[in-house]
């Protein structure tokens, strides 16, 4: 197939096959990729302009921008003001970014890992799954191992109504419950949808992940940049008939919406006949007293709420679910049914019987202390050693932003000292969805490493900061 | 959301929201379903003629069509020559037929079942499953609980390696395997990539499962129906640059293509530049003593080959692989990325495990000798009692074609009776891609009933076609 295919010299010897429309983004970054890996660019070299790559490859400019946020997000590439993008002067550039994304193996390659976007999975619970495995295959009906209901199975669906009405404030009838093979596939769906609907412009956080704005693209969606300040997202700034948010821990910034912004939020919906993504990604992960419930129970007739198993079990289950207004229940359904069919079975009995046990509340416990320690001791190493380095945004999650004066280093500057002590760190600045200059910081994923690894981790970090602040 | 949504009236009283472009004929199928689920539209109702409906709607007739079809594969409609589409006078038009589809629930409202698409669920080792959990659970390391690979797990695709290899001759690489969340995912991938790579017309064998060519034609691609005849599809009839092919037993004819036609098919594609998709769905299951490898052997480079755990295991586990040619690896591996980051890495480490273990190999043998005999079974009821209905096709898969002479009943006579009996059956109308009229036929899913009921389905098989024939 691939004897029409037009390959491009161009001075970076890419090889990018230009008939995909879709994926054009995604081919530049593994093309990149690959020469950065295999020693073809080498560390310290210019990257052409993303204006000229564009021109030279006939794509749109902002497909080479996306693709360069990207490998900077990924560590692959840096950028400083007036240098323009440099491939990074690392030994360790191969390490991806282990946040959603092929990311095995990235582990290994760091001495130290505090990227953010995932959980410490050596606490996944084996013993119980294994238990719950056993409980499910003793008394499923066969009926469970056929094609099913594109929405899933009606265990979980009826668990996660219980569960996220008491954990996180949902309004959830298990009929508009749709599993999801993970988040990625479930804002892939929402987005199915909304280009069907007609809509054009999806409002997006900025900062974000760069990979749902990839997502929206690729759906044929306008993300359009929505700036977020210390109260949350600017409700003012929104634009289109859809907005992807999120609302308890802004991602990557931390900050959680407040109740005037909320209902600000709700109410542009109304009126714009818009629909909000609330993407509650780790809400179960919140360290202060007052946890704030999911935006969802404001206007559930206007919200589709989004949660996963990504964070509080592991990334490798692939296991998320979607409640959704009802008339986005048969629309999802059937977008969910033309993807796959449904999701696995048996994951998703074994999430139910998890549920339904206390077994998934008692990790959830145990995990949410332990990172709560965590954070503890990045703030308390902070301020002892750092205190020009402040850790910033609310008491939550899984990562934390480490803010400073632009006075202070440069981002990259600190970026490029982790990596000459073996220590995976992930800047802001991959996060932009808009044009710079934009103020310099870090987003530690103090969830990331093993336990036993977190302290060492640490020490990296306050070494790393100590010689950056202190030149 | 649905404020500026057209509903139309009709005089079938269907909300069909048309803005969705995508989707449109599930739409009119599901609309038309709730309405005879609903007793809206009652039993022996004329529906209007496809042309009709589909000016109403202001869709495309194709459309109206395909969904028509649709319900009648799923025992909805019913259709006659002459008399045009009907809704089906029986009192279980609410069953669905659960081939990939929402099936749940199916099997219960039925006293027989021989649906075909489906194994007998009753059979899965749910020993074998537990043991093997344990083990990956004891061994795995934690980075396989995190994301990773859009190809999969490698114990997984380095275990089909040289399964593939050894149980149907496929060339497989381990770097050229991707796993898919199903087939019907895989389907959509390969779609997905065709469409980006401009191509518009793929061939489809007609008869085959409406449901794929839904698939083809969501992705914005055109089947173009390729008749079958007694040696398989007729290699001159191919056109576009892609065709869907089941080589080893004709979905839902059972005939296998020969030896000639393979090299025809091939030879096709090279002069085409055409890539083969080749569906293996129940490859495993050949039943007489000389066992037909893949296609794909022949020309690695040419086919995409397809295999699943739905006919081995259980639809339900969603897992089906991809062996792809070298210039495919990255192209699908990137729509998987995009889909949904990877398939669910623990389902993936089991079936390595049960791979690994030889209990795979073990549970499809005592499959293959449990199915050989249910279909040895059915001739010889078959030939004893209603020797005018033929068993045709290969001694191999999970169905069996039943024919008969045009001057015997019609299908529709058949079906009516067979719903009477409370018995569960296809008719091989709803599987054509074209307009009839089509000579009559029943696929008979053996597979479909668990054991203890199959002698009484049989029976009731036999019964409602010694009165159709007798009458």
């Amino acid at each position: 197939m691939s004897a029409g295919a037009r390959t491009h010299p161009l001075d970076l010897h890419l090889d990018v096959d230009l008939r995909y429309r879709r994926g054009r983004s995604d081919q530049l970054v593994a093309a990149l990729r690959r020469a950065i890996e295999t020693g073809r660019l080498l560390p310290g070299t210019r990257l052409p302009s993303t204006r000229a790559v564009a021109s030279d490859l006939g794509v749109a400019r902002g497909t080479v921008v996306s693709a360069y946020h990207h490998l900077i997000a990924e560590g692959y590439l840096e950028t400083a003001r007036g240098s323009g993008t440099r491939v990074a002067r690392s030994p360790n550039v191969a390490a991806r970014e282990p946040g959603p994304g092929p990311g095995a193996g990235a582990r290994s390659q760091w001495q130290y890992n505090l990227r953010p976007g995932m959980p410490d999975v050596t606490l996944f619970p084996r013993a119980a799954w294994v238990k719950s495995t056993r409980q499910v295959l003793n008394t499923v009906p066969a009926e469970a191992l056929d094609y099913g209901d594109p929405r899933g199975r009606p265990e979980l669906r009826w668990a996660l109504a219980d569960y996220l009405g008491r954990s996180r404030g949902v309004v959830a009838h298990p009929d508009r419950i749709v599993i999801c093979h993970g988040f990625t596939q479930a804002l892939g769906l929402i987005a199915t949808v909304l280009a069907e609907q007609g809509v054009g412009t999806v409002s997006v956080e900025d900062p974000s992940y760069p990979h749902f704005r990839e997502i929206l693209r690729l759906a044929g969606l306008t993300p359009h940049a929505v700036p977020v300040d210390d109260e949350g997202l600017l409700p003012a700034d929104l634009r289109g008939r859809a907005a992807v948010v999120t609302p308890i821990h802004q991602y990557p910034l931390g900050v959680t919406l407040t109740a005037q912004r909320r209902r600000a939020l709700v109410s542009w919906a109304e009126t714009a006949d818009a629909v909000i993504v609330e993407d509650d990604y780790d809400g179960e992960f919140q360290y202060g007293r007052n946890r704030v419930g999911a935006l969802q129970a404001l206007a559930p007739h206007r919200v589709i709420y989004a949660g996963t198993t990504s964070k509080t079990l592991a990334p490798g289950l692939r296991l998320a679910w979607l409640v959704v207004p009802p008339d986005w229940v048969e629309r999802i359904t059937n977008a969910k049914r033309i993807a796959d069919q449904h999701s696995a079975a048996l994951t998703q009995m074994i999430v139910a019987d998890l549920l339904a046990t206390g077994a998934y509340d008692r990790h959830i416990r145990q995990c949410r202390d332990h990172y709560r320690m965590r954070r503890d001791e990045l703030s308390g190493a902070l301020a002892a050693h750092v205190p020009a380095a402040r850790l910033v945004g609310e008491s939550a999650g899984l990562h934390a932003l480490i803010r400073w004066s632009p006075d202070g280093p440069e981002e990259r500057e600190v970026l490029r000292a982790a990596r000459s002590q073996s220590l995976a760190l992930a800047g802001l600045g991959g996060y932009w969805g808009t044009p710079g200059p934009h103020p310099p910081g870090l987003v530690v994923g103090y969830a990331t490493p093993p336990r036993h690894a977190y302290a060492g981790a640490l020490d990296a970090l306050i070494r790393v900061l100590g010689r950056c602040f202190a030149g």
